[in-house]
């Protein structure tokens, strides 16, 4: 079967000045992933990759380009999840780490735990000698744009193999700890071979009071659709609790979907040569992929 | 309708020095929630009054008791969860709090946020004038028995209203800024008018990966009664994670179900004027309450 892959760059209401960087973004991490993909790489592997692009282009409100809080510092959440074994790592209030999705990789692979916080993930991230970078490096001047939100990938490999990666500074101003949808288990994201992968994005505390990514899999395991599991969700978290987000979702058998009830998600999926994105609602544009 | 509560005190192997004080304490936990019920009060304070009287009872592994992590520190995790609105509060990894399961309330109802971490809990804390405790107060010579676990509270009140709280020190030894199941919404806890509340304890990790208070009430959406459901996922962590546990849940009509995979489980559940309690498999006493 074919390897697939399906990043997001955030739901949102993205000013028209932010919009272009935020495709081409989401396009570029979704070639990265599936470049892990076609080199033999797991669908672990390959959501680790994307997300870490996105980490590291300063348009998301990941890694490099992270909102401040309210004490003018840089928290960072990230989780990442396996759905062979439904093993996870998550790190939460994690500081001056520059792709915090592998940090909560090594979470996963080296210790008996499954979330670090704060303090804590610091101090693991200086005992496996990962590099820290100042605040000041991961603050850019798209910090002031009210536009960007988490950022997220799921992927299916040619072993049917899911998985799924999630990756924020929050949101702007946010209390100091302040943790959000993102790093939880269920919520912000969940992988399970059984069902599939999701990465959820949006209006966090709505996210976590439906876990989202939990509900729109339960859907799946009732027999729907990607796309109808994810819209009724995404419309029940909107009725029950008033919030909006968006999905990205992926099956094992490598059907896929990316839905949102926000006004913009930006999003890209590579499926066999195709390059798929979007922006606007109902948006499906593809391009071939050079061989 | 008539108003239950039902707490647990944790799923473990307990020596039996511990058992009869760890049964005692769940019973007059019980009690508490139970008058408040009687009081008029809602399903949240019943809840909220049942887990401060385990946080307050050195015997069990929440508030005073706690376990020492790998720095010697306390750090404590919990959360509430009302059913009505789906809002919840949490806080994680807190330090010197007698009562994290208050902390969590006042995080729901004051905040904009769901999770609080650490440092920034702490702050908040602060903030609105919560006194605070010396960790020597919070540990107790219960702390060197390998014994006890999460605590835990749900209700349901006589306007059909769920509700559920729990708290926990974590594990022993574990690395500094670890966050379990407990104040994970999905996974230790979670409340909803529309099909029950569930408070889990047992092998944190575990009840994460399969986010156990939602497959809980998923089977219960499903049509199943609070026993089966709870029996079938616990089965099911047991053969997809290798991990045990426990739950208590209650449903908005009144019924109620305490179930565990573990050797022990400490619990006790006030329904009408009848204490229900137990520790062993299978074993269900009651005692006539007084009026």
């Amino acid at each position: 079967m074919s390897a697939v892959v399906v990043v997001h760059g955030g739901a949102c209401a993205m000013p028209e000045d932010l919009a272009k960087a935020s495709v081409d973004g989401v396009k570029a991490a979704a070639r990265q992933g599936s470049s892990v993909l076609k080199g033999g790489g797991s669908a672990l592997d390959a959501v680790e990759a994307a997300v870490r692009a996105m980490e590291d282009n300063p348009v998301f409100n990941a890694g490099h380009g992270a909102v401040l809080n309210a004490d003018g510092e840089v928290e960072l959440d990230s989780i990442i999840m396996d759905g062979r074994t439904l093993a996870s790592g998550a790190v939460a209030a994690v500081k001056n780490i520059a792709n915090p999705v592998s940090l909560a990789r090594t979470v996963m692979e080296k210790t008996s735990h499954v979330i670090l916080t704060g303090r804590g993930a610091n101090l693991f991230a200086e005992s496996i000698g990962m590099a820290t970078v100042p605040t000041d490096e991961l603050v850019t001047e798209y910090e002031r744009k009210e536009a960007h939100d988490t950022v997220g990938a799921v992927a299916v490999d040619s072993d049917g193999n899911v998985a799924c990666a999630t990756s924020t500074g929050g949101i702007r101003n946010k209390m100091v700890g302040r943790v959000g949808d993102c790093p939880i288990i269920g919520s912000g994201a969940y992988a399970d071979n059984l069902s599939g992968a999701v990465s959820c994005t949006g209006h966090g505390e709505s996210i976590l009071k439906v876990t989202l990514a939990r509900l729109i899999l339960s859907h799946v395991e009732q027999g729907k659709s990607l796309a109808d599991s994810s819209q009724l969700s995404l419309q029940y978290m909107g009725e029950r609790v008033h919030g909006a987000g968006g999905a990205i979702v992926v099956s094992p058998s490598g059907q896929w979907a990316a839905t949102f009830s926000t006004e913009r998600m930006s999003w890209a999926a590579v499926d066999q040569d195709v390059l798929w994105y979007g922006l606007d609602p109902k948006e499906k544009l593809n391009e071939k992929l050079g061989q």
